[in-house]
């Protein structure tokens, strides 16, 4: 059983506390908070575990083998360094770091100390994203065409990132997770409305192979929206996350030049087949999550979503935000560096 | 009466024709096609009208006022300079004209000849644009945030361009229609997988004082979309075409900052109130355009879809179809030269 | 080729001589309505047409094979008994009568002189009851526990029928043509609101088996709906007539008793799996009709939407109406009299 | 304070505690369930709250106030009693009890001892039904035409009740609460599939003036459905309690005859204007009812959800029963009896 402490109990930190508590292979000993509001809470709901409002107190805590991070983005370099380098484990929120310099760091104090770092991309671990990650691995879909993900709603603002750092992490990571090639440019452009940093977004990620994806991110929206469409040489995907069953749908439709020499006459043809919702698997993706977590920790195993994972997805917000600064200039993803080296390895 | 010739009876032309058919002040006295089956379909439905596989037997036809011309867009600018040298007004099909060249010549030639061009953006005679002009107009939204469109499906391919060539006219002229700033610069990315043009395009548009306006277009999408959102700064719109009833939803949704101390301590405050689908008038929009084109011919009026407003729109597909050859670098959309004169004396 | 002439240019009659015309097999001599801009319309589209004011010359003409009569039900005996006497083969608008006494007289008239009687039961010639049909008769879907239609709207507002014999003929007529057991009883409610007929009814149908219908029709709902569950025992279908595309969802759901042991122990168990929407056919089911009531001639053949599938609804909509008089009591539909027997040789 | 027990932790009875647990009004003495393993979340939950595996100990307690039953059914009548003859006051799940003459008699016992019995139709205390009664109270709707609600998803089949024992309560008292009217028949038909007791349910309940309801229940539907249209003389409304935002649209449409002249030439009027979806309180529905139950009870007030509403849910649900056994024939809801009386007081 490896003994964790949780640092963090604010919107997200509860579930991170419920579902580590329902696991049998690990044992929150901790919850660090500075809210004593929340630390009551803890000590409410669960009363063996130990509450503190110092979070040193964890990350140097002699008996506990791990630490989930779940504070705002700015915090995370500080508590993981701290974790790290106190032989303990780290899992923590998304997004990794507040820029690449400091995931790089991290990356190599845990190598040093054969620690693992993991980033928590939940939808990484949930039926939809499952599904379609096996429907493109089989060649359902043959070559992916596009990927172009809606993602808007009403607030939630935070006060110190812009939308792209608070909602465009989501669709970064399962958009890496499905696409295998690596991604060689973002183009963004964005406006900033009410506090100073961009409320609206749109990023456009080039890869190699004409595959381009695209991600609308928006605080500003009256309706909730997440719909998320795949177009692939063979079929395509409509997920609309906010459906209570049938979350995707997979259409047989697609469209064939029939040979070069068309080109001129534009012998263009369509297919239009059936459509088909596969059924998902009810997880509790956290759950499958921790699961995962605890295996690497023991198997000694790099997670896929590992701190380089994390460092990738704060590139591409670092490469965004530039990008918007410069009116949607493309940013270039130099794969340069040790980092990339061993994401190759990972 | 106006006596109007039109060519083209394709997809398009014969809603032409039947609706200048029934109005009261339009004679169609002959139409123009290549194809002889197209010919036949216009003899059998109105055996009174003349029909011809030679365009200039109605641009140069002595008994004619006035020359619809429903051709494929690199046809219009020798159709329509042949027709206003003629002496004939002219209703061309979105887009005007294949580069802006084109555009400029033929309104400079229609101001010496003092004839009407309209530019068919039949969107903007539709009840749910007009309702929306209506609640701008009233300062109902307050200062527009951003416009925000999505307009995908699948196919119809088109062999000599690109997607945005295609889709786009209508969102473009929808949102020149709205915005009554000028917009300033254009970013676009996209990707070409079939036929050497690109069939997925993201355009940002940017205006002054912060607005910002977004429009996707996808010819490989395997559902249908057209949604629109608009964001303002006290109400918001979601106009969605494709729903039967209730296009439009008006929300009274908002985010405020509290004083521009609060930055640091976030205190931004949202606004949740009721949702409002206004009753939108049943017009159809082709017959309304028509009624205004004859207004515009016999008043000696400049439509507010004239040339000049075709012209605006050629200008910025030019400019996204430019940034996307440099994937995503902004293009400006430089206001200089006669015409712009002319566009703001309309 | 089959000569024949329409009575009725009203709401459907339009469709009707535009189908027909659009036929190989088919040549419209004439059609009939009592307004004379109707008849104007006909000349306009169709100056080959002969009108006239008069239904007798129609139904005695002595050119004509077969007649169209698309008017109200009250008048569909006289006109059809008038077209039967004289040796015409009739297609007539659904309901096909006011009466059940009326349809069988018809039946016996045309059954002596050899003439065809189909009535215009459309929706059966759709794509998706097709579809449908085709998933029942492969038993994709196994026992069929309930068919559940809801179709409801705001008007139009009929005289002298309740909105029973106004909506329900289209649900009646697909229950029967999906469900190939004899219904047995009826029991209906409704409710009497604006001009003294039933606006408001809902009817259940008892079959066989377990099996049971129930259709839910309304004048006086805000909005439209054209909804059907059917419910089998090994799958689920849901047919959204509203829907552009995937109209017909199949749900590989259930439910299970697991022995007859178990009711104490409630042993049910839940299966859900996929769902599936099947590409329908794009035809129109107009055309496919006609080609099939030409076939019905030429070959001699009983149609499956014959005189007596009409004379089926209109004893059902009979035994509503009754049923709905007694607040819900049932009404037996007694299968006697020669009419059955034909039915069953049909 | 008042000091209850709660008596059952199965599906609801968590959320019975946990929201009981919030008030400050109330405090959680003892939890009862037959299961160990229930009784366990109890404590690991709720480390100071007492827990038996048998209900006397509850309801026969001399230090509670008040006792929650949130059991099955059939042991609702045995377990009031005795806790109303222990002087407790009483909570209950709906249904209230397994037929009128248990409720009748526990009516008359809490009125002899002057206890509160209240059965949670938790729905009268949700944001939704209280607009919709807010908005009828205000004449928005005019007289209701009708109230037609469906309510079907796939199980979860019970063993002991019928589909309307289990859905239609719900319906019932909401439909009970929004017409002030008392409904005078009830017509039923239902069918029997799995397990012996009707899964799928169509119930009409017939009020004077003209209002009609209509009750669609079935555990036998491949997908979930909430909708339940209001019709009026004025306005209409649909409710989708399956949104998550706009569960309720008020419709600005509505049908009018001109006058009763008109029968005859049918000059009936539509109006089609607006839509509206007023903004809903956020308010749990469980809070609010027990901070009324607590008024109740220290005010000494019958509530409006008290045991007589209970009864006439009850009443209605056996008049259903028994109709569907006589396939549809209408059993009349007889108002004799001191229990009406009593319910006219209240």
């Amino acid at each position: 059983m490896i003994k964790i402490g949780v640092i963090g109990y604010g919107y997200w930190g509860p579930n991170i506390v419920r579902n580590l508590c329902a696991q049998q292979t690990f044992h929150v000993a901790a919850v660090c908070d500075q809210s004593p509001e929340a630390l009551r809470r803890v000590q409410q709901t669960y009363p063996a575990i130990r509450t503190t409002a110092n979070p040193s107190t964890i990350t140097c805590s002699a008996d506990l083998d791990a630490v989930a991070i779940v504070t705002p983005v700015w915090t995370h370099y500080e508590l993981a360094k701290a974790a790290l380098k106190n032989g303990k484990h780290v899992f923590v929120e998304k997004p990794f770091t507040s820029n690449t310099a400091q995931a790089e760091e991290l990356i190599a104090l845990a190598d040093r100390n054969n620690l693992v770092i993991m980033v928590d991309h939940t939808f990484l671990f949930t039926g939809a994203v499952r599904k379609i990650r096996e429907l493109i691995d089989a060649r359902e879909l043959g070559d992916i065409y596009y990927y172009d993900s809606l993602r808007v709603n009403l607030g939630m603002f935070q006060h110190d990132v812009n939308v792209v750092w608070d909602l465009a992490p989501h669709d970064l990571s399962i958009m890496e997770y499905l696409i295998t090639d690596e991604p060689e440019a973002i183009a963004a452009t964005g406006e900033t409305h009410i506090n100073g940093h961009e409320d609206v977004a749109f990023v456009t990620v080039f890869f190699p192979h004409r595959t381009i994806a695209h991600i609308n991110v928006n605080w500003l929206s009256p309706v909730k929206v997440r719909t998320t469409l795949i177009g692939g040489e063979k079929k395509m995907i409509v997920w609309d996350d906010l459906e209570a069953d049938e979350k995707i749908r997979v259409y047989d439709r697609g469209v064939r030049m029939d040979s070069a020499l068309d080109r001129q006459k534009l012998l263009v043809s369509y297919r239009s087949g059936d459509m088909w919702a596969p059924r998902l698997e009810q997880v509790e993706a956290l759950r499958e999550e921790f699961n995962y977590f605890y295996d690497c920790i023991v198997k000694n195993q790099v997670p896929f979503n590992s701190g380089v994972a994390g460092w990738r997805i704060v590139r591409m917000i670092e490469a965004a935000s530039r990008s918007m600064k410069l009116k949607g200039e493309p940013v270039l993803l130099n794969s340069t560096g040790t980092v990339t080296q061993e994401a190759k390895a990972a």
